[in-house]
């Protein structure tokens, strides 16, 4: 299944892709379920298949206004530092456990909203990265088992103002202007993807490609990630674990590429789709 | 005023302390606040202390169960190396602007409540520091009004698992364990405390001073750290900022001391009161 959240005459909903329209799914597997956290904290995946099970789509793209993936997870833990190429173009030491920053969930916009450039930096950074969405709770979680804790994949653009991400040690600022975190389109259940190292992912600003690498690169895998966040900190269905980004970074080119007010940047994984989002300057407050 | 959240046979709510006694004020402001982020959010605290005047409290300390002060905020900011004594005890070099690292809230614990160490780590660290709660919407907040933006002042205990801090640059995993964050005992209205500068802040070890340090050590002043963090990020009422630790920690000492089960910690801030708390093993899963 391909799941979607949206806003629909203003008010939030959720539905699946169905032959290249959309089932409106808000209250329909269970009448208090009206977004996909409700549906995985319930464990409602396999109503929601059966829901689906020759259903013709009643929504077309133009009568909704799509929202990021999860609007409102718990938690989004993002990792740092998780490709070779983009470890050594940084020049970070090697380290034996995944690099760990959150985000919080009001810097999010969704596919096809603009990524917001703050006006107090002229570094504002693209970061395509692979997502993936807890579906079951998961605390101390061995790797052999991390996997089923999963409901699915998304994509990420991990936008980051390096020059606040670098005002001291903590990544923290640069991570969390509002209008810097795009995630979708869609989430894609784990049943549809084989495995994920097959994937692969590629960033574009403007056309050109600036990311590209094969999941399979991800010095610390989704198995790793997993067990290690879960031992930290309790995972709960709908938390959000944003998994790294490939080397190519802008910050890192000579001369170094930054995303600027009418451009428009892509990330695009195998089978995940393509999440597209224009640069907009943000509004004077 | 001094705030409390609490549940009253399983219920959660909120009052005052008042004569040494406790006012219930869950409903009693307006019928839907029960509680204090949502009080804050209503902006009704001239209404809360005209319902506080001449009355008589209702409950004894025996008849609740404390709660952090905020169970539920959205954003819990942490500054960290925000002491000079204690930057130079890390060996951490100068920066012009606040560390800022998040703590979730599912981390925090009451006053009175048990710290809890991972059975992961014998390395369990308090950190006494001063918090602050945003009372009033903040977005790029010139520091001139910063301190407008505030509801009051509590106590903090950032507990600190610092060989996971110090798994990579990010502090995140160190400082998310359950049970390590506590937060008490209660809010203090900013009305109640003249300049903050004046408070002097202690954290004691089965009663041994620790850290020892006054408020006006800070490196960034409260309203440095209000106006960096709405910088980035849009404060909201109820959000917390944890304005960062004195020299002393355990884990800087010679030789180093962490927290056991069995020992009980304690922060005390002039005016604020003491949040004390045991230390727990953690149950096994």
């Amino acid at each position: 299944m391909k799941l979607i959240s949206f806003t629909r005459a203003g008010k939030p909903g959720f539905g699946a892709v169905v032959d290249g329209g959309i089932v409106d799914l808000t209250g329909k597997i269970a009448p208090e379920v009206t977004d996909i956290r409700a549906l995985l904290e319930r464990d409602l995946m396999a109503e929601t298949a059966a829901f689906l099970s020759g259903r013709k789509p009643g929504l077309g793209w133009a009568d909704i206004q799509l929202l990021p993936v999860l609007p409102n997870p718990n938690k989004i833990l993002c990792i740092g530092l998780n490709y070779l190429k983009h470890k050594q173009e940084t020049g970070r030491p090697d380290v034996e456990h995944p690099t760990v920053f959150t985000r919080f969930a009001d810097t999010q916009i969704a596919h096809g909203q603009p990524l917001v450039k703050p006006a107090i930096s002229e570094r504002f950074d693209y970061e395509g990265e692979l997502a993936i969405i807890i579906g079951k709770p998961a605390r101390n979680v061995p790797e052999a088992e991390a996997l089923d804790h999963l409901a699915g994949y998304s994509i990420y653009n991990d936008g980051s103002v390096r020059d606040w991400q670098r005002h001291t040690i903590q990544f923290t600022p640069g991570k969390n202007f509002p209008g810097t975190g795009a995630f979708g389109p869609y989430l894609v259940t784990t049943d549809e993807i084989g495995d994920y190292r097959d994937l692969g992912i590629e960033t574009r600003l403007n056309g050109e490609v600036m990311q590209k690498a094969a999941l399979s690169d991800l010095l610390f895998p989704l198995e790793t990630l997993v067990a290690y966040c879960s031992t930290f900190t309790p995972l709960s269905p709908g938390d959000v674990i944003v998994t790294g980004t490939p080397g190519g970074v802008g910050d890192k080119r000579n001369p170094p590429v930054y995303m600027f007010p009418g451009d428009v940047v892509e990330v695009e994984i195998d089978n995940l789709g393509v999440l597209r989002n224009p640069i907009v300057a943000e509004q004077a407050p």
